[in-house]
């Protein structure tokens, strides 16, 4: 194999026309051996094998500078800089992340996850480089879906007033995760379909230099093309039509699905069974479509946004069409679809976005001022804000707790099981007052079965028949019927507040509890993690003396925090429990919850020395 | 005057020309008495009177939506709508907020005050009224500096693929608060110097018909030009050439100076002295400019980065000329300010970006990605942030505790004087190994002396000589020379902790409660909101049962909560005082204060009914 002969990039130089396209076969069958067995990016990784073949040929990391948009596309990348193993020998297979990786090698510039900031990274290093007289180059790589993410805007908005070396290469697969969305999409398509020759050109008119590569397969123009622009003393963009799973057939004709999966049949292309994490989001993105389906039976003002993540909250091609205005894409581009949610709700139609935790962080500035300053009735539902979910550190979903709990006019509610979830947003999509986001619990289970999603649904009938304990609206603190801590179980001394995915937890730490020391704890279904139900809690001064708090999620700035600050001058004792601070690469589930204690046998033990 | 004569908008179309123009003087000079006397933002206004009043003229506003940018050029439009007395008559100059209010008036759809949303607030409003089958107009009116933030691009690009009447009304006056960043600002000029004509054109690239507007100070052409685009379906973008400051001469020779100042003398121009609050925003921006002038003398590579509001960080024009390319101004552009600052970091420079607190809000995701996970040596210098600065409920610095406190690797410090702040920001310039955030406090005051400023500045002198008594790193804990609290006063029974602004605060309940009781308290000044200091917290268990913390912001998910949390299972009381959740519209001071039990004598109230 000639990757075994290659030990670094620059070793590229050495091989000849013929010797480079039976590596990039190689790097193909590598990829696909590997992403059949245990899944990854399949389709963007396949498109840019001669891309990034040719940009290790023309520039030389580590010195100068590759920086990928996301970096999911990273694969061939990291064959070329000693991480071939992770691609040939399975014992070696998770040896890497999915993403770019300075723990890794010296040719990952930073850890990226996250859309749109290449271009920006790029440009921060370009200008530390003029700074210290340095002469490398610096090179952004941005995939064409990446575009309608308003930083990568500000990227190139910047970079065309920068006059200096900067290569901001375009992989342009004509595709996102789902097709694309936006207006600048017709720009791309007639510059590709005039092969960059069109006088309508959006990064000529940022300022930038332009130059495009109709065959984004063909080693040669590739290589020919970033050698010319190479040393240019102004930023260039070079426009590279490539085709998403190029090489492999199924992925070339299914581009939606094989953006990333967890596993397929080499033979056949047919995916493979999801694994439990996938599980629990598909199931709820296949309640969600379903819930809001039903919903909208009511209620045709109802519309379902999304930013490039369609399939997650279940509307995937079939359902898109059959949503017709009633669903909405607007690209990778999270602050937009949270204003433009603020803008259908205060017309008078009643939106819900279905964000990811992590994409959740980019749009906080609208969900505080444009949702929450007027308290417009917007529905946001978080996926993937568990522990459970994706491990990668880009995609943890492990801060939306503190991202959101604390926002003023925002509910955030934390469903326990699917029934909850379906009546919180049953009900969130039929009200007219509240700002409310939904974090949906990391496994999908009926832990405490129908009671309490029945009471509940019952407490919908009326919209402004609010729960007869609903708390008096503090301002800032949005009244919802799941505003009141719901006691699952009555008992005394210690008291279980388990919010969310980890109501389970406190029913077997109870459980537990009870068996070694007979003590028959309260086990409480908060529901929400914004503000804290201040009546329960003082009732809970009557017969209890230590409150246990369980978040999934970290603790600092989190729920069990708020709690213990309410008990602040009281005599009751708050253990506060999730997760900490620190920031995992990629961890092993049960490993992390024993490290945070957030096991039921650890929480007895702990429970036993604190009474 | 005619604007007696006006009971509606709509009126306007009962007027002749002669008379609209007239109106047009008589609203430019109640703008001028206004803002001359009590301040506000006075070139943006002057330069859209022509523009609003055609706006008005051919919509009909509250049943047509007009969504204004930033809003802060709405005085006219709120002149129109029902507020005029708020500008003629000094007892009403309070009446109204400087930004769109809904709750002032119908004809305001949002509360805006942020950045770049408007495009996609009304592509909201469009969608909402398509779903509806309901019938009006729908126009977002941005200006050419709103362009820069991504949002605005993500705005435009969605409406370029939407099939609807939406009106798009670009307000040129080729100016942000500062000069423009960015290459698009050349594309704007070629299409002004074009009349609209030229080839170039980055609205027509992202889908969008385009008119142009050559004097956008001219009733009959702005009246006309609207009404032919307003029944369009699809939307369009009328791009508008005015002048920032138009009618008013200093207004016009001296733009920056000109957008928003606190009063100025209305015969010759000349600025006022500007208020307490400005002072001590304007003195830290003086001094950050000074620490960082002075810390380029020891380390070439720093950058001064900004988004738009260069002066507020001490970077006049004569600084930033002088600065060259240690100072950079990426245009209202947030996210990509703190992924340049990233990348800057990575390629070894020293970067340190200034920005508003509640304009932090935008970069959450780029701040907790791009420089954190990395840990890359990221300064952040957070202005504004307490409740003595801007009180406008879309401006309010009350949210950056819980923003910024609990973000993994970061260290948000809190200085609680300017001595303080020079010696945190010197240290964060030298050292590369933490990502750091400074909340600079709400007034300039040594409120300690020297003392403590001096031993911080002491322990600057080895980057790698940190404190003995620092904590070990815990990790997304990062070390820094400020994150153990500084005893300022030791006593015993209770301790203050008093976070930046608040620590004058901590002294003066101290010294009252001993008066009033004899208790010789604890004084504390924590300097750090970010984690706490375990080691402080377990030794003052020994001699103290009750901890007062007070901090420069809302307690949701801030720092009183950290420590209420760590003392959850122990018998130390824990009295947490900072600002509840409440949104105000706008408050003032001392009522706040009061309000949330921080004064002196309500906190000694408080300690003595808790012992």
């Amino acid at each position: 194999m000639i990757l075994d002969t290659l030990h670094s990039p620059q070793d590229l130089r050495t091989l000849n026309q013929e010797q480079l396209l039976a590596l990039a076969k190689e790097i193909r069958q590598a990829i696909l051996q590997k992403t059949s067995q245990v899944g990854g990016h399949v389709g963007p990784n396949l498109g840019v094998v001669e891309l990034t073949l040719a940009l290790h040929y023309v520039f030389s990391s580590p010195k100068d500078k590759l920086v990928f948009d996301v970096s999911h596309q990273t694969y061939t990348h990291k064959i070329l800089t000693g991480r071939a193993q992770a691609f040939l020998q399975k014992d070696h297979f998770h040896d890497i992340s999915g993403f770019s990786s300075p723990v890794e090698s010296e040719h990952d510039t930073f850890t990226v996850g996250h859309t749109s900031t290449s271009v920006a990274l790029a440009l921060g290093l370009a200008r530390a480089r003029d700074l210290q007289k340095q002469k490398h180059h610096v090179v952004a790589i941005i995939g064409d879906g990446a575009l309608s993410g308003g930083e990568a805007f500000e990227g190139l908005d910047n970079a065309g007033a920068y006059a200096g070396n900067l290569t901001i290469v375009l992989n342009d697969n004509n595709f996102s995760i789902a097709p694309n969305q936006g207006g600048l999409y017709a720009n791309l398509k007639a510059l590709r379909e005039s092969k960059g020759t069109c006088e309508q050109n959006y990064f000529k008119d940022l300022g930038l230099d332009y130059v495009y590569v109709e065959d984004g397969h063909n080693l040669d123009a590739l290589i020919e093309t970033f050698t010319s622009v190479k040393e240019s003393e102004k930023p260039v963009v070079v426009h590279v039509r490539t085709q998403k799973g190029k090489g492999y057939a199924p992925a070339q004709e299914n581009p939606e699905l094989f953006h990333s999966l967890s596993g397929f049949d080499l033979e056949t292309g047919e995916p493979a069974q999801t694994g439990q994490i996938t599980d629990a989001a598909a199931l709820f993105g296949r309640d969600t479509h379903r819930i809001i389906q039903a919903a909208l039976q009511q209620n045709d003002k109802i519309i379902a946004l999304n930013a490039a993540t369609p399939g997650m909250m279940g509307f995937g091609p079939r359902e898109r069409a059959e949503a017709g205005e009633h669903f909405l894409d607007v690209g990778i581009a999270e602050p937009a679809a949270v204003s433009v949610a603020a803008g259908l709700a205060r017309g008078g139609a009643q939106p819900v976005f279905a964000v990811r935790s992590s994409f959740a962080q980019r749009a906080y500035d609208q969900i505080a001022q444009d949702v929450c300053i007027d308290s417009l009735p917007v529905t946001i539902v978080v996926f993937t804000g568990s522990l459970y979910a994706m491990h990668d550190v880009t995609h943890q979903g492990l801060g939306d707790i503190p991202l959101l709990s604390s926002i003023p006019n925002l509910a955030y509610l934390c469903p326990a099981t699917p029934k909850e979830y379906e009546a919180m947003l049953t009900w969130s999509l039929s009200q007219r007052e509240v700002p409310v986001a939904i974090k949906l619990p990391g496994v999908y289970e009926e832990v405490y079965g129908e009671q309490a999603g029945a009471k509940a649904l019952a407490q919908k009938q009326n919209e402004n028949d609010l729960d007869a304990n609903v708390p008096s609206k503090a301002p800032g603190h949005p009244a919802t019927p799941f505003s009141t801590y719901q006691v699952i179980d009555a008992g005394s001394r210690v008291a279980f507040l388990g919010l969310g995915t980890f109501l389970g937890l406190a029913q077997k730490a109870a459980s537990l509890l009870e068996k070694e020391t007979g003590i028959r704890s309260t086990v409480i279904n908060p529901r929400c993690a914004s503000g804290v139900d201040g009546e329960c809690l003082e009732q809970l001064k009557k017969d209890h003396e230590l409150i246990v708090t369980l978040e999934d999620g970290r603790v600092e700035g989190g729920f069990g925090q708020k709690v213990a600050a309410f008990y602040g001058t009281d005599d009751m004792q708050v253990l506060v429990r999730g997760l900490s601070q620190e920031l995992l690469r990629k961890y092993c589930v049960e490993d992390l919850l024993k490290q945070n204690g957030l096991t039921a046998p650890q929480l007895v033990s702990s429970i036993q020395e604190i009474l």
